[in-house]
């Protein structure tokens, strides 16, 4: 639904990952996890973050269709489906 | 309306798209989206950042004409219609 | 009232524009406006803002008899008249 | 009285100037200003502020015997008469 | 669990290290330690940590296998028994 | 009694100055001063603040036997009358 | 205890001098210092500090053996005797 929507900087544009569909990847977490982080996947990536002493572009660790771990409150919604997620947010991404 | 206003720096001038736009723009946001972002179309942009150690001016990311998401709480009103939105307070364009 | 006060570094010396001298500008802006900003005439303008990494002095993007655009809390009152107001409180000039 | 005091680096000695004196200096601040800012006379003057990214000094912008302006609730008390202001809080100089 | 999980910049992912291994590790902590800090080992590390000022990623300190000390608080939770740590939250590596 | 403590970096060793030595300093500082700030004596000065861009060491501007004023809430008390004030904390050296 | 624990970046591993051990030091802080510092042996440092604009590491300025003081709520403890400690919470060393 977002394809038309192009992230800013250091942003990316994630779909969430349903419930079963995190059973299926492998990597399963029990709710045991106090703050359980959430999971979902890259659907497109800003251009990049500046760096601040010499304003060059320095592209995202992150790319269209990598699976991601954002903490708990990370990210602005943009629908129950759909989030923007700032690099520094980004746990690490399921290979 | 604000036509002869001219934003200062890393700000851009937003005229609100008004609710039935939204779906026009085929990116309806539904109102379950807890914070919904804003949706506006950009009248004028500012000259540009200052990155801090160098002094130089980095143009806007966005421009003239194009419909960005920026949070709720982004912006400050100069009316109804139009408000004043920081570089950093805009989440994506719609291309 | 203020010719002699020379503001400092990044900042403005502002007489406020009174209600109805607002809408001769043409820019009305209606109560609506939760945080209405505030409107008023640059007097003198600073000899700039200082780039903390090389010390260089950037002059200001305002000059006097600018008519200028700035948040509802913003700047220090020097009486119900003048104000000093920052370079990052402007939200923009009126052409 | 306190002519043996010398500010360091951005900090000012100052002489507050009485009530009856703003009005000879012909900027009488009427009351109504809500945080009426204060006045005072440098006695002297720090060394100057270190530019932190290269730790060059540079002189501060006010010299002894300027009028300043500072904001109300600015600098650290010596004595009813005097205070330490820093250059940050010095809103302009009366020419 | 979390093999395919890989760690962004400077984080690093650790297994907790449970309370009978403590003590074979030789570093027994007593519970007296007010805010016990947490033990752990590392692993997987994310590829480094960036120069904000040149943009060069610099290693961390620590590697797959090390033991390593971090605050009581510290990390965000996959699992009980996996969470992502930075690397300014790390206090020491048990050698 | 602390001649053997050699304070870090951008801190001095302060002795303070008792009630009566202020008035014969000459610098007798009534009471009125709402925060009346404190007097003592650099008893020993750290080998000076680092620059943060450069990492070079800067001298302190001050130096053992001068008096020195610091405000109120400033330092870390050793003893009643020893304790350790940071370079940002003093005000003015007596000269 | 911790001899196999190495601090990491600008901390040191410090173990808490006891009560009586103070006084020898030559050093006795009487209780009446408010907020009585604290005082401990440096077992083991970390490989330094690094500077945020060049990514170099400078040296700690305390070395093994070396008695310090540092303020009362520094630290996080790994036991009641022994510590971890930065080097922006050290006030001095005892030569």
């Amino acid at each position: 639904m977002f394809e038309k929507f192009r992230p800013l900087g250091d942003r990316v544009l994630v779909r969430r990952t349903q419930e079963q569909e995190r059973t299926l990847g492998g990597l399963y977490i029990p709710d045991s996890a106090k703050e359980k982080p959430q999971m979902g996947k890259v659907v497109r990536a800003g251009e990049g973050e500046r760096i601040s002493a010499t304003g060059a572009i320095v592209p995202l660790p992150v790319k269209e269709g990598d699976t991601i771990y954002f903490s708990k409150y990370a990210g602005t919604e943009l629908s129950s489906d759909f989030l923007v997620v700032r690099k520094d947010e980004i746990l690490g991404v399921l290979e």
